[in-house]
């Protein structure tokens, strides 16, 4: 029990980080300058670096997912339980509004916003699916075949996405949540969150499935396990 | 043969997902911002950072040539049977089309589009001799003294060569053909892709053959490794 | 003693370099463009790139706190003691006023400055509050999970603090004091500097607490230690 | 013998593709935008990203030099004999000149160039010392503590170096030659190399005894090994 309670703290905290780092740095680097490439460069960045430093910190804690998506994939590989999966995605969201509120404190703003910017449409959908897809890919594989190099893969990786994808790479559900309450750069209108969350899950759902057979041990390895 | 097929999954799939980066990235960058150096510094990051991710996630399963050029140098170095040369160059061309497809999509262009951007000239193609030059030899010498480190030097000199070489270093003659179908960012002109896969072809065979010389082991540990 | 006087020497050519990086890349940004969000990225890049450096190559003689934050919270934890605590944190007040010199010497700017820029407010404090939560937590985290990545981790929090944090994170109360000295892009007035240290302690022993039980070893490995 | 011509060619090698990168990245960033903070920094990232390639994948051979002030500093610690360190210091200087030609023909610009961009004064030598000084510590630190990493070490030491320092740190006698045959961004006139190379050499000297002092080993550990 104290077990998960850790476990939450480290996700609540971490969602917390790397949202406050989202909404942040986007407020900052629209304030500093009218070219929207720079704006987006100045999310890109900061963005990248502190997935890589919380994943790498508080991975071994609770597995640093910060995302429902990739929750509810590690509870359909069975890595986790259904009452975590729970307990997982009721604090990424909770912690991802509570880093919200702090970058809007720090930068002086109402603290309660709602967002007014429409994303919506074909493209920013497959662009969601894209993303969510790569990223869960991602972090299969380097389960895989790699895993202490998971924090750059995923900071890489989103790195990459935030230019790549039409969206610019949400690829979180709870984060789509998050930025709904915010009226700044990164934000996004309520109206326009559910269908991203689906977008989103139907990316994961699909990276789960290709990864079972395209990164699946060879069977004679899988059978020599087996025997012993 | 499920292995062959296996690879040739993994090889459609990361290019894809490279020119997807490639394409969409110099869309996103071109859209936000009329500065053009600034463009292509948020067409080079995102460049970067998903060849450390796909190189490091789909290696293990086919080697992440994601380069017609790159598969047939490993084909002259007999690391690679002919068959599957011919595999992974069919599915690197389909599958980088594929991407620049799917970026199109993402960004609600129309989907097929043939490049009016000229590339062309000996500046141009002396450019395009050294940047594959220069990326088959960091692969190869990656290979030889640090082959855990190569997706960061593909990636880190592929950041390099998109400013260093005039032609912002294309090096793969599936690109030069994925980007003559879009009229964006990243493209160039039909007539203009032969003088550059020659180029591109050039530049890997000058780079095989110098580092078969370069980095060669020294005689004495071959004779050893031949006396076993 | 002779081990102590190395020590310090380190401390303090590490804050030197360091805060020489931190004002210089600030001058030389400013200096070159109008755009200060491209003055901050001038700004940041520089400042994490020689945070891996000085912290790889100094860490294994004096630990490369370079912050007097950091240093008290290891003379709490009992990791160093009192007398060394009071003369690191003199060489980095001190190395840092000596690289600001620097900086300006190289800039041919008076070497003696004033800063007149304000940083004050809520918002400030908070930022600085987090900033350095954010930043001691992840040592402490690096400490116990991955002691080998902690160059790489300072060096991608503080990439990210500069920009999700509405003071651009200093962090550090000598960095707060030297820049005091500056009345360049990176400075602040001097009647600013006593809230920001305060909150910057505050922030650190915020994150000794919380790491304390969130990152704690289970009962159990603790006991089995006990028992040896 | 053979030996060494391996070794002359990888620092010429390696030298030359440096210094295309320094020259060509820009040509490419100046012709491209308007704003010398991003030129800068389209000089700064190839540059960084290079060097870790670069000592990778020629380190093992030749020790990747590409550098006489370092050459210099590895002869009189007699880790290369004088026979040796001249041979280098040749083809580091050849090499650079080749790759500066190259970069010119890659751009279609006049291959042969005198540069007429002034850089003097006491500041640009104290940078250039300062750069000097800190390039050589980086090294000398990183072979005492984590030889593995130097490559990075380097290439995130010349990132912060190219913005902390009043010079954009050349810190190298063979660019500071290389750069006085080229009239573009990275240029200097060829009366003002000598008191840069000097500058250079003082940086490196002091580089050289300090580290003497503050890494060596502790003297019972060198007793230890004397010992055995």
């Amino acid at each position: 029990m104290t077990d998960l309670r850790r476990r939450l703290a480290a996700e609540a905290l971490g969602t917390a980080m790397l949202f406050a780092t989202v909404v942040g740095s986007g407020i900052m680097a629209s304030r500093l300058t009218g070219d929207v490439a720079l704006s987006l460069l100045g999310n890109t960045i900061p963005t990248g670096a502190i997935l890589v430093v919380l994943i790498t910190t508080l991975g071994p804690v609770s597995g640093a997912h910060f995302n429902p998506a990739v929750t509810l994939v590690f509870g359909l590989r069975r890595d986790i339980g259904w009452l975590a999966v729970l307990g997982y995605i009721t604090v990424q969201i909770l912690g991802g509004l509570a880093g919200t509120l702090v970058a809007h404190a720090m930068f002086e703003l109402p603290l309660l916003q709602v967002s007014a910017t429409v994303r919506s449409g074909q493209g920013q959908w497959l662009a969601e699916l894209v993303a969510s897809f790569g990223l869960v890919f991602t972090i299969l594989a380097g389960l895989r075949f790699r895993s202490d190099a998971i924090p750059w893969l995923v900071g890489l990786y989103i790195t990459a996405a935030y230019w790549f994808t039409a969206s610019t790479s949400f690829a979180n559900p709870a984060v789509a949540i998050a930025r709904a309450f915010s009226n700044t750069f990164a934000g996004i209108r309520p109206s326009d969150v559910p269908a991203f969350i689906a977008a989103e899950l139907a990316g994961a759902l699909l990276a789960l499935a290709l990864a079972g057979w395209l990164l699946a041990e060879p069977k004679i390895l899988t059978e020599m396990k087996a025997a012993q």
